[in-house]
C-alpha cells in the first residue's frame, strides 16, 4: 500500500521534520510540498539537510494543490487549518499540527487564542486511555502541542490512578525550535546561547488550557495547572518537571509500579529503570518520551520528569504516529525510538 | 587601606572567580594563591583568562602559607574548611565558599552531607533581614550555596510578608560551572551540549535543607520545600522558578509592590519593571539577582523567577560582598551590577 | 540474508553510533556488545538513547565473545585492534575504527603514533578512485579518520584533476565528540561552551600523515599539508576549509564542474548548488559530505568547504558503508542522507 | 577630568558594549544614548544587563542631541557616519565603529561596499607601528573591523620582520554577535546552535581589503590575502588561524622571539608561553588579544593563532582604548585584560 502524502507549511520546522520522517516511511510517497512565502524555492535552499528531497520545489498552499492526496499534513500558523480542511474531501486524512482543533472548550479558545473557535478534532495523543479507538479510521486529527505532550504523559498515570491531588505544577524547559523558523531578535543565537529565561509565565501560555483539558478528563475532581515554560540554549528538546501533592499513603514503589504498568504496552513511552533521569539528548530525532517518577517524602510530593523531542514526539513524530493509527499501518512505521546522541 | 588577601583552592571555578573579582578591587592586594593538585603550576597554565595574574604560581594549601593575610577565601571541597580555619587566628577573616558552616542543624548536616557537623558561621546572604549586622566585623563567614541564593531571594519577601502558604516549589535550571572543574564523563561538553536533565531530584539535593533553613527562619509556620535542579547547556547562570499557594486576597499589584519595597535598598537585587523576565545572560559576571513576581490567578499561585550568575552572586561575588561588609568597606567595591551580554 | 554483527568498544561514541545505525539496518542482527571498563553494565545505563537495545548488557572484549559473528566492528583505542583481528578467523569481516591499520608508511606510524606499525588494511574511503574494488569481498577494513575524511573529500577532485598546486591548507573545525567519551577537564562543558581553541597545531596532529597519504596517492608531484584542527562548542560535526594555489587558467566554472562530475555518482557526497555553503547541522546523523567549491581570484586560490558528521561519514557511517560494500549489500542499507536539523 | 560621552546606536551590540565599558571608566560621564528604531525605549527594556543605566531612555540619533559632548561613539550601520561627523565640530572626538572611514583606497571601498567613498580617518589599531602618534590628539578615529583586528595582530610581526612570504591564509571562526542585533532566520538560535558554516568565502567578505591594507603597509612586496570566515555557535569571540610560507632558515625559536619582542610593551596583546593555545573564552569581556606562534616544518609554514572578543578588542574595547589615547588618558582606563571564564 502506497500512501500519497502532501505537506503544507513544508519549510517550517514542523513541516520539515514531517518530511524527514516520511522520507524514511516504507509506505509513503511524498507528493506536494507547499508554503506561503517560500513557494518557488527549492528544498535544497530551504532545508539543506533533506538531501533526498533536494530537487523538490515548494508550491503555493492552495486547495487545488493539496487535493488528491491520501494524507495532508498541515504545519501552518494557527488560524489557517479550518478553511483548508473544509475544502479537502472527507476521503483525505488531514492531520493538523496547529492548535486550531485541539481544544474542546470554546471559552478556552477565545481566552487564549482569540477569534472564533473552529471546533475540535480527535486529539492525537494515542497514549490517552481509549484514544486509539478514536483515531483509527479518523479523517481529521489534531496533533497535540509540544508542552502538553510532555506534561500530560508526565502526570497522566498519577491522575488516572489517583496518586496525587490534582494541583499540578509544571516547569517545562524547551529548546528554541518550538518557537518556529521566524526571524526575531529575541531568538537570535546571540541572545539565546548562554541564556535562560522564562516566558508566558503565571498562566499566560496558550498550552495551559490544553494541559488542563487532557488531565482533567481523567480526574474525578477539578484539576489546577501551574505551568512555567523556560527557554534554554538548545535547538530540540523539552524537559518537563512535574510535581503534585501525594495522596496520603502512596509509596515510591507504588508510584513507580503504577507508571511502569500504565505505559507497559506503549512503545513510545519509556519509564526509566533505577535512578536514571530522562535526558532530552537521548530522544533527539526519536518518537520517544522518557520518564522517571519518584516521591519526595519530606515535601509530600510526587516528582515526575519527562523528556521529549519537541519536533518529534512533540509534533512531527506524533503526527506520523497518528497517521499510522488512522490508516491501520504499523504504528511505528517511519519512526525510531533511538535518539541521535551525543 | 590595603587588604592582603589569600585564596585557597584558587584554580577551581569559585577560587578563580574570586581572583577575577578581587584583581579589580581597589583595596585588595592579592597574596598567596594555593591549591592541592595544582600546586606548582602557573596561573597562565591553569587560568589563562586571568592575564593580570599570569605570572603567579599556585602554592600548596597549608596554614603557614595562608597565615599572615587579612582575609583568606576558601574555595575547597566540602570538609576541609574547619581545620584550616582553626589554625588561622581570629584576626584573619575567613570566608568559606564550601557548605561546611552553612547549616545550623546538625541533623540536616548529617543527613545530607554525612560525618560530623563542624558548626555554623554567620551566613553570607546580606539581603536576609537583620543579617548585615551579623556580618559587620565578623571574622568567619559561610558563603551561601548557589541554588539557595537564587531560591531564597525569590521567595523571601513572600514568606516574610505572608503572601503565600509556605509550601514552596522550586525548579532551578543551572549552568555546568556549578559542578566544578573536575573531570567527569557526565559533564563532558559532548554530553551537556544540546541536553537537559534533572538530577538529585525528589529532595535528594544537598541544598534542600539550606533553602528550608533560610526561609523557615522568617515563617511563622513550618515551610515545606520541593526543589528540582536541572542541568542545562550553558557555563554560568541559574534561573529559578518559584511558586507557592497564594494567601487569599493577595493581588498581583500587592505582591509586586511588596517585592519592590522589600528590595528597594538592595543594590544587588533588581525587581524588574513591567513584564520583563529575568535572564541569566543579563547577570553574567555581575553580582546581581534579577527578579520578576507575578500572580497566576487560575492556579492560585505566586510565581517568582530569579536569575543569578552562580559563580558571582551565587558564590564569588557574594564572598567579596561579605568581605566588604565585614571590613566596613564600600559594599560594592570590586563588584559590578552590569552583566556581560550578549 | 541476515548478518550477525558484534561491536567491540560498544559504549564509546564510535561504538554507540555504529549501534544506532545497525539497529536500523535491514540485514543486521546485533550480536555481542563488548567493552572494557563498562562490561557488566546495561545499554540503558550507558547509552540511554538506544532504547531499542536498552536491555542488552555489555560483555568483556575477548576473542571468545567476538568470534562466531559475521562482522566485528572495533571501536577501541589505538593499539588494540591487531591482536583481536589476529585471533578472529579470515571468515570474519573486521572493520576497525582506530588508526592502527590506516597508514601504509611505517615511518609515519612511528613518528605520529609511536610503537611498532601493525600494517595496513584496505582503506575504507570508497569515494577514492578505484577503492570500491579493494573493499568488495575484503575481510579487513580500516575506517578513515574523521578529519582525513573531510579533508580528503574536499581536495580530492582538485588533486586528481590538477586544479591546484598541491600545497594544501586545511583548517578543520570540529565538535567535541571526536575526542571520545573520556573524562577530561579540558573537554568539560564549562570549558568548551562559548569557547574556540586550536590544538595539535603546526603539524602535530596524527591525522596529518593520513591526509597526505590519501591525497598524495593521486598527485604527480609531492603534496604538502598544513592542517589546523579547532575545537568548537558543538557535539557533532566537522567543517573543513581547504585552500590551495590555483593552477593558472582554471576558472571557477571549470572547478565547480570538475567537482560536480567527480562526485556525480556518489550518493554520500553532495556538491551544493549555487552559492550554498555546507553546514554541519545539515549532516547530523547522516552519512553525507556536503561540499562547496569556489575560486578566490584575488588570492589565486581554490577554496573548498566540506561538512560531515564526524561520527557518521567520519566514523560509524563509513564503517557501515564499508560493510555493505564488502558484503555486496546495498551500499546505502542502514544509512540515511538526511540530517537531523535544526 | 570628566569626559562627557554620547553613544549613537547605543542599543546595538557594539553600542551596548561601549556602554558596559564606559560605565566602569573612571573619567567618563555618560551623556546621551541615541538610536533609530529604539528611540523612546528604556535601557531596562533593551539592554537588561546594563543595570547601572536601567533608567536611561534612548533618544533619536540627531546632531542636536549628540552635539555638546566631548566624545561621540558611533555604533551605526555603514553609511551613516560621514553626515553625523560633518555636523559635529572639530572639538568633538568622533570614534566610528562602522567601516566608513577605515579604507584608504577608494577602489577597495567601491568594490566591497559600493557607493561613494567617504574618506579615511586615523585607524584605531594602536598596536600598528607608529600608529599611537597618529591617534594622540586625533578628533576622528575609525575603529578597525573585528576580523581585521585578529588577523592583523596575528601576522603583523611576521610581515614587519619578514618571517614569511606574504601569501597569507586566514581562517577566522567567529561567534554570532559580530552579525549584529538584527532579526534574521539564518542567525536564529535554532539555526546556529550545533552548526558550523563558512560565509562570504573566496574573497567576498568586506574585511578582505582592510586586512590587506593593514599588512600591506608593512610589507616590501605585495601581500595576498585569502580569508575565510566561519560562523560557530557562541556569542562572543573570534579565533583566527593564520599561516604563510616561512622564509627559508627562520626557526620556531626565532619566530617566537620575534613575536614576544614585538608585543613586549603592548598590554593588550599577550604572546602565550610554552605550548598554550589561545582560547576565545579566555578573552570574553577583556580588551585582550592572545596569540601563539609556531612553525610547521613539514609544511614550511608559520602558524599563528589569535583570539579576541569581537565586541571588545574587536570593537568596543578598541574604541575606548583609542579614546584614552586620543585624550591622553591612561590607555587602560575602563578596560580589563582579564576574561570572564568559564
Amino acid at each position: 500500500m502506497t500512501i500519497n502524502v502532501a505537506v503544507a507549511g513544508a519549510s517550517g520546522y514542523a513541516g520539515s521534520e514531517i518530511l524527514r520522517l516520511i522520507s524514511a516511511h516504507p509506505d509513503v510517497e511524498i507528493g506536494a510540498l507547499t508554503g506561503a512565502t517560500t513557494a518557488g524555492q527549492s528544498v535544497a535552499e530551504l532545508m539543506p539537510h533533506l538531501v533526498s528531497l533536494a530537487d523538490r520545489t515548494i508550491e503555493p498552499t492552495t486547495t487545488d494543490i493539496l487535493a488528491g492526496h491520501d494524507v495532508v499534513f498541515l504545519g501552518l500558523p494557527h488560524g489557517h487549518s479550518a478553511e483548508i480542511a473544509r475544502n479537502l474531501g472527507d476521503d483525505v486524512l488531514v492531520i493538523d499540527c496547529a492548535a486550531d482543533f485541539r481544544l474542546t472548550d470554546s471559552h478556552d479558545w477565545e481566552k487564549f487564542y482569540g477569534g472564533e473557535h473552529a471546533g475540535s478534532w480527535p486529539y492525537g495523543l494515542p497514549e490517552l486511555p481509549g484514544q486509539r479507538s478514536k483515531l483509527r479510521g479518523a479523517n481529521r486529527i489534531a496533533v497535540p502541542g509540544c508542552f502538553p505532550t510532555g506534561a500530560t504523559l508526565a502526570m497522566l498515570p498519577a491522575v488516572v490512578h489517583d496518586l496525587v491531588h490534582p494541583d499540578l505544577q509544571f516547569v517545562s524547559i524547551t529548546g528554541t525550535s518550538g518557537a518556529g523558523k521566524k526571524a526575531s531578535v529575541g531568538l537570535l543565537g546571540s541572545e539565546v546561547m548562554g541564556n535562560l529565561r522564562a516566558y508566558n509565565t503565571a498562566g499566560k501560555h496558550r498550552h495551559n488550557p490544553e494541559i488542563r483539558q487532557n488531565l482533567g478528563a481523567y480526574s474525578t475532581v477539578p484539576v489546577t495547572v501551574s505551568f512555567t515554560p523556560v527557554l534554554a540554549p538548545l535547538s530540540r528538546g523539552i524537559l518537563t518537571t512535574a510535581t503534585a501533592p501525594l495522596v496520603a499513603g502512596v509509596t515510591a514503589e507504588q508510584a513507580y509500579a503504577t507508571y511502569a504498568e500504565f505505559y507497559a504496552d506503549e512503545q513510545f513511552v519509556s519509564v526509566l529503570p533505577g535512578d536514571q533521569q530522562p535526558q532530552t539528548k537521548s530522544v533527539v530525532g526519536a518518537n520517544m518520551c522518557q520518564l522517571q517518577v519518584e516521591v519526595d517524602e519530606a515535601a509530600g510530593r510526587l516528582v515526575v520528569v519527562s523528556a521529549i523531542d519537541n519536533l518529534v514526539k512533540g509534533t512531527a513524530g506524533a503526527a506520523v504516529q497518528c497517521m499510522n493509527i488512522a490508516l491501520g499501518l504499523d504504528e511505528a512505521a517511519g519512526l525510531t525510538v533511538n535518539g541521535v546522541a551525543p
